[in-house]
């Protein structure tokens, strides 16, 4: 069964230390969610991610639904037997992934149209049943079904959006047949705060046992994201998880979990390995730069992972040159073992009193021109 | 120090159970080395190499001469310590892959020069200069720099190259200045018994520490290259290790074997699991293929590997038609594990006295007309 609670209050930011319990165990909070969209974090087997300490991840109903299938799934146990990871699972929904096919789509007071992006198939999905594909899946915490507005909507339609989205929550929410899993409510409303406000409140009235926000970090300016997340949160009730839906980048991290935020989701420590660029606590390492090609220290001196322990950037630099699939394999464990190191020192933190000390570096990070000057003192 | 010992003759067949000692270790033979071309075998850490059970790795001068450069793997401390590969390695001199450059390359009596194939620098290989790069990457078995000639060749230009690289032998043997490091022979001829004899007894008096046959399996007929090892071998001195260069399939590996042969190196394990074509006990088992869309049980029932323990056909037939790198990982998992099975069986069944009866099912092999259709009984 899903549950709460709220561990410990940081007394100085809206932090908090947290542990959420799910069918497949627990989760301590803030934590970060690897991203295992197709049914795998990619470049990396569920032993890993244990050790590397990761506690739930996140897979995409969506995705799955239409590759390999929900009936395969749930004929070989459900997406945790299917993908070998036996940890919490949460997914998305997929309407982000719906709405964002733009010409594909087209939205009903029922549901949404779409056209598969792998073969052009119709398909209709509805809030209930997203629902019932979810609990197909036998995943711990799935999504209500939310229309996603493209970033720069107008009020009214993103008003419009807002109202419907409100609408399927409490369809999704009525179509549970399984006590089991956590069934999550959207926060939508766009760049306006009142729509913001308005939805949250709509949500909370409904009772959901987690609330996400969502259409955030959509390409919006991250001053924006950040107003509108903190003006956001103040409606969600503290005794329930709350997860920042795609976000982000490190310092970013530091910042939500301080204005209250307890999960979160994010492609980049995956995808940025794939492309050859490292988490590193002094800033972002392009280990494909010449400047690595006889560097023998590892990515990080102290960093625990076993990219860092066994091998050189020169090295990596080689794989990634030669293009070696071990190249992406070292480099996803490393920005993965980094996220999850991020994530387990602000709870070592939180823990012992220490957080707005740790944040605070972050917090006071100035604006950079370019993201590769970035530099955090973790 | 390097050494090779014969441990028990099979009384029926040509097999020997040996042990070969490195400065990085033993190997049992006979053995199957993973292919390690550029520093890595493809997909796989040192640590799950350890786990299947890999005692000795393949790794290829020429191409860590060209990148990273033999400099930087020197600096590293040599290539064990660069690829993070703790057991033995023994390179392949790069002949093959120079030779098969055609028209960027051209052979003299001092060396052959040739045009990279990856930025089309010019380089000049010399016996002596192959050997000093395999001492500077610091590897266990080093290999002469031979003249491969192509499949087809004219008796003529077959006993040209053989004698060449007979000189090209003795010169690299002359050339050794690391007493640790064994150099093998490779024994040439083309698809001449007489010059394959000729080549095998004029390095059988240079005095090796181990021989390698090599110009065999390049396309010619199979039944051809089983004649051509199982007359070259009788020239080898019983004493030192044969190593049978680029074989092969399962079944092959048996019959070379059984005509005493006790290493083996091929790229098909590594590379079939990529093309998503995998190794089992009753054939080969093309993972995309329809028929494994929903099929819950695993690759093989009783295989031990962590791909067979964890996943089953319909999720590794997902990953593999989603392209995931997963999927590379976990075939090349099993296929290797199946091939590392495959030895130890076989040096079990020598162990004990049963290799024949262990063997027989793979020398009668019938000729097959097209390869899936083969099938083992392992």
């Amino acid at each position: 069964m899903f549950g709460f609670s709220v561990i410990q209050k940081d007394p100085d930011t809206q932090a908090r230390l947290g542990s959420m319990s799910t069918t497949h165990g627990a989760v301590r909070t803030p934590a970060f969610m690897p991203v295992a969209t197709q049914g795998t974090v990619k470049a990396t087997t569920p032993r890993e991610l244990h050790e590397i300490g990761a506690e739930i991840i996140l897979a995409n109903a969506y995705h799955l639904y239409l590759r390999p299938g929900v009936e395969l799934v749930e004929q070989a146990g459900g997406l945790h037997r299917f993908m070998g990871w036996d940890g919490p699972i949460l997914t998305d929904s997929g309407g982000y992934q719906v709405f964002s096919l733009k010409d594909l789509c087209r939205v009903s007071e029922e549901g949404v149209r779409f056209r598969s992006h792998l073969d052009g198939s119709t398909h209709f999905l509805t809030p209930e049943a997203v629902v019932r594909t979810q609990e197909r899946l036998g995943v711990d915490i799935a999504m209500v079904l939310d229309e996603c507005v493209p970033g720069p909507a107008s009020y009214h339609e993103a008003a419009r959006a807002n109202a419907l989205t409100t609408r399927w929550a409490e369809r999704a929410l009525a179509a549970k047949t399984c006590g089991e899993q956590a069934l999550f409510g959207i926060v939508q409303g766009g760049t306006f705060p009142d729509l913001r406000e308005q939805s949250a409140r709509a949500l909370v009235r409904l009772d959901f046992p987690g609330y996400a926000v969502g259409g955030l970090s959509v390409g919006e300016d991250p001053g924006l994201t950040q107003q509108l997340a903190a003006y956001t949160v103040q409606f969600l009730p503290e005794p329930r998880p709350r997860y920042l839906m795609g976000v982000g980048m490190p310092e970013q991290l530091v910042r939500y979990v301080a204005l209250g935020f307890d999960l979160f989701d994010c492609v980049l420590p995956t995808r940025n390995a794939r492309n050859g660029t490292l988490f590193t606590r002094t800033g972002k390492l392009n280990i494909r730069r010449a400047a690595n090609a006889n560097d023998l220290r590892p990515v990080e001196e102290d960093c625990g992972c076993y990219t860092c322990r066994h091998f050189s950037r020169a090295y990596l630099r080689h794989l990634a040159v030669a293009g070696e699939i071990l190249s992406a394999r070292l480099n996803t464990l490393h920005n993965l073992y980094f996220y999850q190191h991020l994530m387990r020192s602000m709870r070592e933190a939180l823990a012992t009193g220490r957080f707005a000390a740790f944040a605070r570096p972050f917090l006071e990070l100035p604006a950079v021109e370019r993201e590769e000057e970035r530099v955090w003192q973790i």
